[in-house]
């Protein structure tokens, strides 16, 4: 039983004993190394990524060729293309680890099907994603109308405990400065 | 009886009549006029919108008083500062009508309860909120990496018969050009 898995959940729902084997049975454990992708672009995304541990980024590529990045995320943290996911579309987004990585990783069908199973879940899942909502709001607003400054200080409240982890060449790419820029940031 | 609103739920769960009259009892219809606002800056926010008629914006002012517009919506689309109101916590963005307006409102705890006595709304808004994602990613998106005249193009995409309803000014002012540069665009 995972006990990581179990507590994730019931920060938002409580779940009997019964529940949690029906959910446990839904989720695939998977572990990536460092440099690996869970999701490429242009391919469809079948699934959604519970991180237990590691550290990761979504970003696309413009048409020159440039990196940007979307999201990181750590442990405790969902990722994914999402929007590919919801409309099962081919992904926009790449998924690759920063860090050496390990998921519990949930398929779209799977998702629809335990939601109907375990009503909990559904719930679950809506807070989640009302989550994912506010997390992507925050960088909309952070992108249109903030300095360079306050986004990094942004990018410090958002992701505690990240800085150390991820090389600055990325840090730079996500808050969209130069990697000299950036060094007057800190 | 709201057929508006029986026919947009419907549109992604089945409902009977009896859980459509507990649903109906949950929204209060509101009307609006052109430039009054449902939703104000630093205030709580209580609810989220369904519109049935008009044309509206969500919208936030930075430091140095600039309007940048995160969003246009019309009937059938929801809107509110979606952030603030999962959060519970006061509002970062302006929502106000850029056409007279006809909106369902439900309040949080409302929001909440009817999911717990009608499960079928917690899919319903587990959806919505997916969808809701998805168009912020496809915002971002095109903010990071996209030219004028793709934004342009995107607006036209994501906003099907907007571009004649809405003043040339704001749609300059969601792309984040100025109005000489969207007169080159059209």
């Amino acid at each position: 039983m995972s006990h990581f898995l179990k507590e994730h959940i019931q920060e938002i729902v409580t779940l009997s004993d019964d529940e949690f084997e029906i959910i446990q049975s839904f989720f695939v454990k998977k572990r990536f190394r460092k440099r690996q992708f869970l999701i490429q672009e242009h391919q469809h995304v079948h699934e959604i990524f519970l991180i237990e541990k590691g550290i990761l980024k979504s970003s696309f590529i413009d048409t020159t060729g440039k990196e940007h990045i979307l999201q990181f995320a750590a442990s405790n943290w969902w990722i994914s293309d999402f929007a590919a996911f919801f409309k099962q579309e081919s992904s926009s987004l790449a998924v690759d680890c920063i860090e050496d990585t390990e998921v519990y990783s949930i398929a779209y069908e799977d998702l629809n099907i335990l939601c109907s199973k375990v009503p909990v879940m559904e719930h679950f899942f809506r807070v989640k994603s009302n989550f994912g909502y506010v997390a992507l709001q925050q960088r909309i607003l952070s992108l249109m109308s903030k300095s360079a400054k306050e986004r990094y200080e942004d990018f410090i409240k958002q992701y505690p405990g990240f800085k150390d982890h991820i090389p600055k060449q990325l840090i730079a790419s996500y808050l969209g400065v130069s990697r000299e820029t950036l060094s007057r940031l800190y």
